[in-house]
């Protein structure tokens, strides 16, 4: 497994890789062989989990190379956020990558990332109103921009982005689509502790009690699941549906509630609150993030309608 | 000359180009050669003129395969602006473009390079701010949008502007320095009539009358160049540099003042008034545009100053 720290070194390791043919050996008849040598990516901000592990597992099963970066983006942060914060532990992180297979690890520095301030941002409009682009304004932005710095400096075929954050893989496809970016944004399910708590390197936040009450929202979701799939259930409204969560997640006292939202998935549009589940014939996305103290944790959870599936 | 309208066909293109080597032979030992073969790109909005065609000749001295685009990009148009009557002619554009040996032409339709109105901005700020970019609403926001695309699309190495649009210039630097674009760009001298005016597809919708008054630009730039040049007169402070041209321009009854600035390069920042010329550091650009009638010119000088080159 190759560690570097600066763009040059990446590009040097990643072009490398790409000499080799599918199987590892360097090529002799280089151009076709070189073109179907397949580098996945896995941007991350590290303090790596199981999910971040499932990840980098399909990638090793998708791609050739598999790329690993961890970069603590100081530009997706708010002013009050956890920037300073955030949890790092780059020895473990290495001991994740090394066990899944990871190929190449990029550790940039800020200064690696940003050696001037960036005057520079990719903005996608439309789907950051909602959701997590609403409560953390300029966030997407950040995202955007440093996932597109991020893409150019690795040049992958194949993207893995995680499903807890379900908004940001949909910016990120619209961004992929419409800078046509030569990238697939591969989607992986959500990873869970078995009580069902949807992981997150934020998780270790929380207190014991916090870490209990936190369950609410794995447990509203997993009703929702229920009802959807219940034919008889499956007939509640989106409004009776967004009540039915609500009055799960404050049946916990510590529960703050930031937004509960239930829209269309990938395009991020509410519903009628008056339609029924039964009739609405696109994806669906349940979508919630609850403060528990300073903490705000996200989860979602997907329902499938439509009758073709959409690619993200 | 290989002429192409979709981005799938465009990319098989360049990547078939690719695969030869330096020579135009196809490559035996592929990965090596493969990697040496150089991409030109030179993206346009047609009508080509002595200008583009100065663009193209440099890709095909730097570049072992050349592409052009041609594009008259909706995006970059104010709503009060000149889309509808831009001037295009693709049959001469060929013409032009086969005598530059260029290889490959991209000429796609709106619907092609906008399947759905794009919900991704790409925004350089600060740089933005002054000349074009106040004159001009979101006029930048569209350049650095589609150019980031077509790079997208091309994949090219070098890419190929004219300094007439020096503010482009420095605002797609910036986008490619920011977003660790693997791309170079080469900025590539004004090229004059023989009369001095800047050459422009916008030329066209000048009367004879316009035409003529329109040389109050470029004269008023080359004085700015003498002065620079002259031990004694270089000691002019930069208002005085300011009221020089704009005495000159407005010996035009026609000419109607959109700006004149006076700006480090490429940085696009004001200097003092009362500073001297000679005492300026850096790089510096005088910037005008003037409207004739409803077609707004654009002319501008740079004056070296700074000991050592930057690199735009």
């Amino acid at each position: 497994m190759i560690i570097v720290r600066e763009v040059a070194q990446l590009r040097q390791a990643v072009a490398e890789r790409r000499q080799l043919g599918a199987n590892g050996e360097k090529a002799e008849y280089g151009s076709a062989t070189t073109q179907q040598h397949t580098v996945g990516f896995v941007p991350t901000m590290g303090y790596l989990h199981e999910g971040h592990a499932s990840l980098m597992h399909k990638a090793r099963e998708m791609a050739d190379t598999v790329v690993l970066s961890i970069f603590v983006n100081p530009i997706q942060f708010g002013p009050n956020e956890d920037l300073d914060s955030y949890p790092r532990d780059e020895e473990r992180d290495l001991e994740v990558a090394r066990r899944e297979g990871v190929d190449i690890v990029f550790l940039p520095t800020v200064a690696e990332m940003y050696p001037q301030p960036t005057r520079t941002k990719i903005r996608v409009s439309s789907l950051t109103d909602r959701l997590c682009g609403a409560s953390r304004p300029g966030h997407f932005d950040g995202v955007t921009t440093v996932v597109a710095k991020l893409f150019n400096m690795v040049g992958p075929d194949l993207a893995f982005f995680g499903m807890k954050d379900a908004q940001q893989v949909a910016v990120l496809q619209q961004m992929v689509t419409d800078l046509n970016m030569n990238v697939t944004i591969v989607p992986c399910p959500i990873v869970r502790e078995a009580d069902g708590l949807a992981l997150s390197s934020r998780n270790v936040y929380l207190s014991a009690e916090q870490r209990e009450q936190a369950l609410v929202l794995s447990h509203s979701l997993r009703k929702v699941r229920e009802v959807s799939e219940d034919v008889v259930q499956n007939t509640l409204t989106i409004l009776q549906l967004y009540q039915m969560v609500e009055s799960t997640i404050t049946s916990s006292p510590l529960a703050d509630i930031d937004y509960i939202e239930i829209l269309t998935f990938p395009g991020l549009e509410p519903l009628p609150p008056k339609q029924r589940l039964s009739d609405v014939e696109e994806d669906i996305i349940v979508a919630l993030a609850v403060k528990f103290g300073n903490t705000r944790l996200i989860d979602n959870m997907r329902i499938q309608k439509a009758e073709v599936l959409s690619h993200v």
